[in-house]
């Protein structure tokens, strides 16, 4: 989503212009994916995971006490905090909470992306880094993926004030190895690298294990993949005592209460439930693997996958013509257009039975 | 809380500086009112309701089908948005919704404010306005309300980019005449002005039925207080039609989903149970006209509240020793140390039992 030009357009006042609306900013609102609620539409657009979350969730959901909900949450988040350090063996104090992902990423951008320097990150991502940029006049440049979608390593060697990488990225699905990773995180001694594994848990290789080893590095995942619970807007980031002190602290400097109660509870019991979580996800991942061959024979092309979609490609029909006609027919997928993008489908894996209706519509639309 | 020295200073990067803190934005945190999870405390100290929210939050939550979860949420909360617009008598699309107020105010300080010349509100209110000015580069002004905490009308009738009036005021109490406001947002058609309405539940003069006149007004209220929902953040902004295009425009240019889906279906029901509200409003100015007696005849004095606590100060014995003896005692109450403030209490209106109880106290104490 290119907004470079058109985001952070301050109103211009003047003692002339007498209406309020001069002060107003202007901005072009991001279109989320569609959300249909209709019963029937096989939604395969938004990477939700097909299967509900945790049992456990299920459990205290049937016994929330609503009249905890007269005082604020607790600001701390704590049983959510210490379920994630718990399950990453890390200090409660290595830990930080959000309203989703993109909470905790416009903080971070906002708490470690204050220098004259440009922040990197690749040309084609996930759509919302430019976007807070600009909202906080953070300067940046977007290198080029390769033309295989491929990250180019020595791009992020190059002086920058602070880096940012979807691993695996969206929409290719693809995963670049840990190695590539550490290299930059190493080499960036001076720049706060985030890794952003929103997908991860479908088969990335995570930086997570290096965040003993590196103060600069912040790993950002989210509850609203692999872990079913979209629906309660979950992120959190892990990284140094150091990194999350200052992000805390620039939250707390101008909002307390943000995590609801019930979610911090249930998200708490989620991601304390393992076996379930990894049920779900090898699921998931044997679907994807299954689309993936099916895609394959009926012409598809797409890069490997490590996420729980693919941005796949026909060697005939053009994409947006497959977009159209998919959601006539109630399945909805999401179409990014663009030069490098405008030919892709990014596919939500979803169950094994809407799997096989969106490859029946394909078998006989592409006959 | 005076943090305008302290905030938006950017960490200052350099080629010869290697570390990665030097882009970290440096703040002083917030300090929020103390959360105590203790049984046995009288919390008084962060203004939450003391009655449970609505019986139908009670009934929903009872039959919450947690596999929505998996979903994301609707991110219009249509049925929230509904419900509030059905409460007011006021269009759909002139209700703006976000996590609480806090965050219904900040987006409408970076949607509306962004001329060069100052925002006014007063020197004594809420605390977090100048942080959000300072977060977001915005000029501003504190016109000091008079020596009985009033507001003085002609300070905001001078050129300004914008302006934040809380009616009732916090942590005074004071309700100002709808009549001032009127004439104040009339005088300023070339500012947006927003009246927090946080406490006006409680017996204050909401500005609401002036949304169809002026375009330039945006009245925010909370659920945290007499809709008994602090624990699931939900604050709304209502407004023009073209005002809260505006801000839905800018909120969604950045974030898309931020409501969490049981706090939607939640907050709407408790929106719609108006006999419950009442019944609980009614109830804490019941004990807040008794609490405001008792007070004074233990030689307190304070302005007249019209809000769910009581700013109040003692005629002998410093508001920093009762704060601490209380808190000794087991009973929160709020102490904001400054010059105009540090020698009164904000104390919360509880049950009738906390009332008593805390009253109790003082009777002894001051003997």
């Amino acid at each position: 989503m290119e907004q470079t030009d058109r985001m952070d357009c301050r109103g211009i006042g003047s003692d002339k212009e007498a209406s309020w609306e001069s002060g107003v900013r202007r901005v072009v609102p991001y279109t989320p994916g569609e959300q249909p609620r209709q019963a029937g539409i096989i939604k395969l657009n938004t990477n939700e995971c097909p299967y509900p979350p945790s049992p456990q969730v299920k459990r205290l959901a049937a016994e929330f006490e609503t009249d905890v909900l007269r005082l604020y949450p607790d600001p701390e988040a704590s049983l959510l905090v210490k379920s994630i350090a718990s399950h990453f063996g890390v200090g409660e104090d290595q830990v930080f909470v959000g309203i989703g992902s993109d909470d905790v990423l416009a903080m971070a951008f906002l708490t470690f992306f204050n220098t004259d320097k440009p922040i990197l990150f690749p040309d084609i991502t996930y759509s919302f880094y430019d976007v807070w940029a600009n909202l906080f006049g953070i300067p940046f440049f977007r290198p080029a993926l390769d033309e295989n979608f491929r990250l180019v390593k020595e791009d992020y060697l190059v002086p920058n004030g602070g880096i940012v990488i979807a691993n695996p990225n969206a929409p290719t699905g693809i995963c670049e190895p840990l190695s590539v990773i550490e290299e930059i995180i190493a080499k960036n001694p001076g720049s706060l690298v985030i890794i952003d594994e929103a997908y991860v848990d479908f088969g990335g290789e995570s930086a997570m294990p290096l965040v003993e080893k590196y103060e600069n590095l912040l790993v950002v995942q989210t509850f609203s993949k692999s872990r079913a619970m979209a629906g309660m807007r979950i992120g959190f980031a892990v990284g140094s005592t150091k990194a999350i002190r200052y992000l805390r602290d620039v939250k707390f400097s101008f909002n307390s209460y943000t995590m609801d109660a019930p979610t911090i509870a249930w998200g708490a019991a989620s991601m304390a439930d393992d076996a379930y979580f990894r049920e779900t996800v090898e699921k998931v991942v044997t679907t994807r693997e299954y689309l993936k061959k099916e895609l394959a024979s009926l012409g598809f092309s797409f890069p490997d996958s490590r996420t729980n979609f693919v941005f796949a490609s026909h060697e005939r029909v053009p994409a947006a013509e497959l977009f159209a006609a998919l959601k006539e027919a109630g399945i909805y997928v999401r179409y990014f257009p663009g030069e490098r993008t405008g030919n892709h489908l990014r596919i939500t894996v979803g169950t094994r039975e809407q799997t096989e209706a969106l490859l029946a519509f394909l078998r006989k639309y592409l006959k």
